[in-house]
């Protein structure tokens, strides 16, 4: 069994005053493999993520015994040079200058990264809201685009900027926002009387997996002088791969960039990093000095403390699992796995193309997410009235609800506002395990079993 | 050898676009063993962590192979039940209502954990700023005091309050925040113009360890319309304890807290909870209800979906390995760990109090950290002058320096503004491994060894 709903009363998981025996807690552990869901499963679709790297995880454990914080050279000097060769070969990657021209952090997850970059930003515009806080300023602008990630709401939330200084830019019939629509939105938001000063682009979306168009963008952001962020936390991992990177064309061109190894990639989770271009800010923007922890007058060379550029105190080593599965296997081992990773999507999406009761949401291969509505047998052929839409929007949660039941594949769906047959499922590909044509024809074999009487 | 200064050329660091063997990759394993800080060792006293607890790491461990997030109940059926289970035990300890009268979420740390608390108390007193941000409303100020962890001004200045939107409280000569300077900043802040809503009381304080008074700041915050948040991220695991919880009476009063078990208890690094007292006052503050994610037509209970209390999208699983300790050990496990923990640190405190050489920064033992100046010989019996204090300010550097170098033990240092004497050692007692005397014993001959010719 793939994966089972949770027999609550089947695990004692209530916490008491007494301990437990070694025996009964070897019996919880396996309940715990057995109930939880097997994303390392060739069959797990359902998330952005999918197995876990081998050597990543070797890394992971190794990390979790030496149990320290990443805040100080004194108590991590291995693991502050591992991160630091990270960041010194993403920067590379992306096309922005070494360190100290350069600079990156890892974080707690993408949303946590994409609000560094709305700090930086508004830090470079407005460097005295660290001290004064946004009271009496002009209200400030942001742009994302109407498909870009949650999580700019949830920022402009918290950094006190409010959600509707967020001007959701619309996006063309492929989902990637469109530059005439951003200048729009920007000449808006000046009419409104606020300022911009933050445009966060996508470069593989949440949903479809598209790519906003970032020399456009860019170009954009130069002319109004706006700080340019690339939420890339999907699509960063292509640019490994020297067949698929033209996909984030002009990403050396923008200032910060947001990237989830613990993704495609297989990194274990969490697995974030934030870079950005430009001398120091990544510190000046976020020191606050602890003389109790970034004491300068350490005998060793105390620029290699890096806590003091994090909203954070203690920071988990997530540096460490990335660097090994890195070391291992290469920046051409990474390539192999992630063109094998595209290659299976596009053979999925080939291979639904033009098959009964499939239809692709975009009809042209982007990337390794594929999203499309199955229409089971009895809907096919009929009038697509508002009536037969509605149905459509119930089949895939229904899907969904018997591969789950069943538990032998797990694919997401979601409804998404721009087209308008509501729900469709989303396949995703990862690189973990390595990806397989097999695999995909389980999995389309496996929607027209559930989907067959619907 | 315990701890060494990592040899930079000794490391194969340098990331390649070709693979490492196997075998190689194995001696880079032993390497950055052998170059990283042994936390675990029983002389590791530098940080307010130590060494890992056996069930938490293999909570860790068991955690990092099934690799998915907490967001939903889908993908993390076993890891939800496990989080509740543990937030609602800990709001049963501090004497918070059940959920949903009460509530709690798993952070990236313990300033994550603050920031939660900062959000919600400005939820609580202006919800528009959810959607309209700060710009134009009333400048707000927050409260804490000077021994207040820096994580309350980082919050200050993501958070856009600005960090001088923070009053610094005066502590008494325990270190503890005194009441009525409390109230005179409270007044003062209305007097420029400010609206107070927000106090960080203190229990544990980072350098100090030492417990605001909760019951009378309680009261001034009742009668000033005041969210009371308490950073006890240090002090909490004394909850645990009938012997020492009392230092935090007055905790059932507060608003929210925030607690890092990944401190004196030993739980694997990230290990740090955020608890609310209200009925979805998280949920409501943090929601933004992405509907690619939090699908409300599943075919389960959604409202198991804890996803959309955070601020983070992806959010590490950091509950398990913690509910695996506490299940182990039960809580009266942990009590006897955290009262052989205090009382080897009265142990320690006592054997020092009349030591020669050794000066006491409070001279009363109130928590697993106990700070203290060593006065080497050659400056013992002499005038206490200015340039005597410069020169003993430059002691604790020296003495650190030292066993750093001979690998032998660590011991941190820091300067405190309300404190003249400058640098003092600060001794951190921790559960793991259990303490003992003879580590205590070590690590005052250690001292003595290291400053004997200074």
């Amino acid at each position: 069994m793939l994966i089972t709903s949770v027999a609550f009363e089947q695990l004692p998981i209530r916490l008491k005053d007494e301990g437990t025996s070694l025996k009964e807690i070897e019996k919880i552990l396996q309940s715990i493999v057995r109930y939880s869901v097997k994303t390392s499963s060739p069959h797990f679709h359902n998330q952005l993520y999918g197995a876990v790297d081998e050597y990543g995880i070797a890394g992971a454990w190794l990390t979790e015994a030496l149990n320290t914080s990443q805040y100080t050279y004194e108590v991590a000097p291995v693991f502050t040079l591992l991160e630091r060769e990270v960041i010194e070969r993403s920067l590379e990657l992306i096309g922005f200058p070494k360190v100290p021209e350069g600079d990156g952090i890892f974080c707690p997850g993408g949303s946590m990264s994409n609000m560094y970059g709305m700090v930086l930003a508004r830090y470079a515009v407005k460097p005295d809201v660290k001290t004064k806080g946004l009271f009496g300023i002009q209200p400030l602008a942001c742009f994302t685009s109407e498909a870009g990630h949650y999580s700019i709401t949830k920022g402009a939330h918290w950094l006190g900027l409010g959600t509707e200084s967020i001007y959701q830019v619309k996006t063309d019939e492929w989902g990637r926002m469109d530059p005439q629509e951003l200048k729009k939105a920007i000449a808006k938001s000046r009419e409104n009387g606020r300022l911009p000063f933050f445009v966060n682009a996508t470069a593989g979306t949440t949903v479809l997996g598209s790519f906003d168009p970032l020399p456009e963008i860019s170009a954009i952001c130069k002319a109004e002088g706006l700080w340019l962020h690339v939420d890339m936390c999907l699509g960063g991992t292509l640019l490994l791969s020297r067949k698929y990177r033209t996909r984030l064309e002009g990403i050396a061109l923008t200032n910060s960039v947001a990237w989830n190894p613990h993704k495609t990639l297989g990194a274990p989770f969490q697995c974030s990093l934030f870079l950005v271009k430009g001398k120091d800010i990544l510190h000046k923007a976020n020191s606050a000095g602890a003389t109790y922890l970034f004491q300068q007058d350490k005998f060793y060379d105390v620029s290699w403390d890096t806590g003091d550029k994090s909203v954070q105190c203690g920071r988990k080593v997530d540096a460490a699992k990335f660097w090994l599965m890195w070391k291992a296997r290469g920046s051409k081992g990474f390539e192999s796995l992630i063109n094998k990773a595209m290659e299976t999507a596009e053979y999925f999406f080939n291979k639904i193309k033009n098959r009964k009761g499939f239809r692709l949401v975009l009809p042209k291969f982007e990337g390794n997410v594929v999203c499309f509505w199955y229409i089971p047998p009895s809907m096919r052929g009929l009038e697509e009235t508002e009536e037969w839409k509605k149905k459509l929007h119930t089949i895939a949660p229904k899907i969904k609800e018997k591969m789950i039941l069943d538990g032998s594949i797990m694919i997401g769906y979601t409804p998404l506002g721009f087209k308008s047959y509501g729900n469709f499922l989303r396949m995703v590909v990862t690189c973990q395990p390595p990806a397989s044509h097999s695999a995909m024809n389980f999995a389309i074999e496996q929607i027209e079993k559930f989907g067959a009487d619907l």
